[in-house]
């Protein structure tokens, strides 16, 4: 039997646990070019609460009902596929289930006998590539430069300032609470850190410690943290936007009041979509696979065990109970 | 004797005419290498209200008892450098005063026996430099594409638009007023026209004249209509923040809610100060100079006489009672 997560009703707010309902179902034969996949590892991403509503931005959001979007990593356990055999490890949009039916061609073989499976999911996967090329095609940083970074002890915020500082880059970063900020400092190697939970006025704390400014702004998080970021931009500044954890589940979305920091700063502010970046995943994995191997970058993830608690467990993200990649153990 | 408008007070909210104060002081004689000049014409700018705030932002604000700053046309009267000459037409940041006394250096000589001499603090002059490069440098319009200007019966707005059209583009307005519209569609040759007082749900009205988005948002605005445009952007917009005149006057700066979308349009937003683009200024005007010639762009100037009328003149740009360039002849 598939034990699968389905989205059972939209949001309004914070997100709760009720918005999803677990359902066994039994698993339909394959057909041709399809494989089954046995999951192993589901990657939880602030992204999830943005499909969970009505309506396409980047991508469609999920129908009420539908089994719950989710990247994810997994054993082929069955194939009618010629590209793929029992055993082999691969990656997917496979959803939030025990067992995917995918066709062939919307897997990805993976090598899990040198690093482990789950990293395919985190810093070998879609978070890695977006940490990657949204930090160095996006915030082209140069050596010497200032660079910022919120949601600093997340899975992408963390692998950012790692980047960063192997550029030659001094490294901010902003997260929440003092343990947090002891792992930016000591683990993860930053320059400094700003707890945003006991730091009152965030654009004085970000200008006492880049007195000249900040050459690129790596945003997570949006709201309140990102206006007292663009306050202290320096000249031809970059503000790359990832995210916006802190708006998510907010029924009212807070405006950005000093974009036009942009203008007397000669900054520019754009996105970073991590789909547009696939043809050039192989540049980033070559990279990120070196740095890990060397030790320069540190990778943690935080896996707890069950899909039952997919629910709670998403809701972390947006509380700030995680350090590091969340990932469900199936 | 020389007549003088000076900044008075620091306006809270919208300016009032005791912000300045007139006065009238005798001319000092002349130095080596100043210059005296007969002031002409004096532009009234959005960037004014800015330029009466305490601190510095791309320039330090007026201090309280200066001449109030202005960009100014006008006649050598006297000389002491050698390379300007009793009759000379130049302009420069002269101040609002009828006699400006001025280090040659910071004067430009101009030709104003083709064309009328206030038209070098308008379309010749810093404006058109904006409309001109922030469009062409910032916006990158391309034949075929939709370009959306805000503001668009001002100065900057309708060079902007002229322009685009000139480029190749189908071109949106947005201004206040009925008349207004019509001037666009009429007098500058926009493709379509919204009268922002006139029309509840802006976004929707940019949807239905754009249905597949726009290409480049050129912003004088701000404001709900800065948000409006923001939900229409195509795929790889430029949204080039020139100015918001909507907010100059505001006590508490309204945020902008739609900046996400600039990650799911793959968009980018940056601002244009003119100063930049000096050292290229030469570009600009000849292609300004050729298509005002060729009557591709019509230039429309509000003038107003008397520097008595400083105050209330420079507060009908943020009511919007005027159309096309405002100037004071003095």
């Amino acid at each position: 039997m598939n034990k699968q997560v389905l989205l059972a009703q939209r949001p309004s707010g914070m997100l709760k646990e009720t918005d999803f309902s677990i359902v066994e179902k039994s698993i339909p034969a394959l057909e041709e070019n399809e494989v089954l996949v046995q999951i192993e590892y589901i990657s939880l991403d602030p992204a999830m609460r943005g499909w969970m509503n009505a309506g396409t931005t980047y991508i469609r959001g999920v129908e009420i009902g539908e089994v719950m979007r989710a990247f994810a990593a997994g054993t082929v356990v069955d194939s009618k596929h010629p590209g793929f055999l029992k055993g082999d490890a691969v990656t997917g949009t496979m959803g939030a289930q025990s067992f995917a039916v995918m066709q062939g061609k919307h897997l990805t073989k993976v090598d899990a006998t040198k690093v482990p499976l789950s990293w395919y999911v985190g810093i070998l996967g879609m978070p890695g590539l977006t940490a990657y090329f949204g930090l160095l095609d996006k915030g082209m940083p140069k050596a010497g430069e200032t660079v910022l970074v919120s949601g600093a002890a997340g899975m992408v915020g963390s692998v950012v300032g790692q980047i960063a500082k192997i550029k030659g880059c001094s490294v901010i970063g902003i997260a929440g609470g003092k343990d947090k900020c002891e792992v930016l400092l000591k683990d993860f190697g930053f320059d400094a850190a700003i707890d945003y939970k006991s730091t009152e006025n965030i654009g004085k704390a970000i200008k006492e410690l880049a007195p000249n400014g900040i050459d690129v702004y790596f945003d997570n998080v949006g709201g309140t943290i990102l206006d007292a970021a663009l306050l202290n931009l320096a000249m031809n500044a970059r503000v790359v936007i990832c995210g916006a954890i802190s708006q998510y589940n907010a029924t009212e979305v807070q405006g950005i009041k000093n974009y036009m920091k942009l203008i007397s700063a000669r900054g520019t502010m754009s996105g970073i979509i991590v789909f547009d970046y696939f043809p050039r995943a192989t540049e980033a994995l070559v990279d990120l696979s070196k740095w890990l191997t060397e030790g320069k970058i540190v990778y943690k993830e935080h896996v707890v065990e069950g899909l039952d608690h997919f629910a709670n467990t998403l809701q972390m993200l947006f509380t700030g109970a995680n350090t590091g990649k969340l990932v469900i153990k199936v």
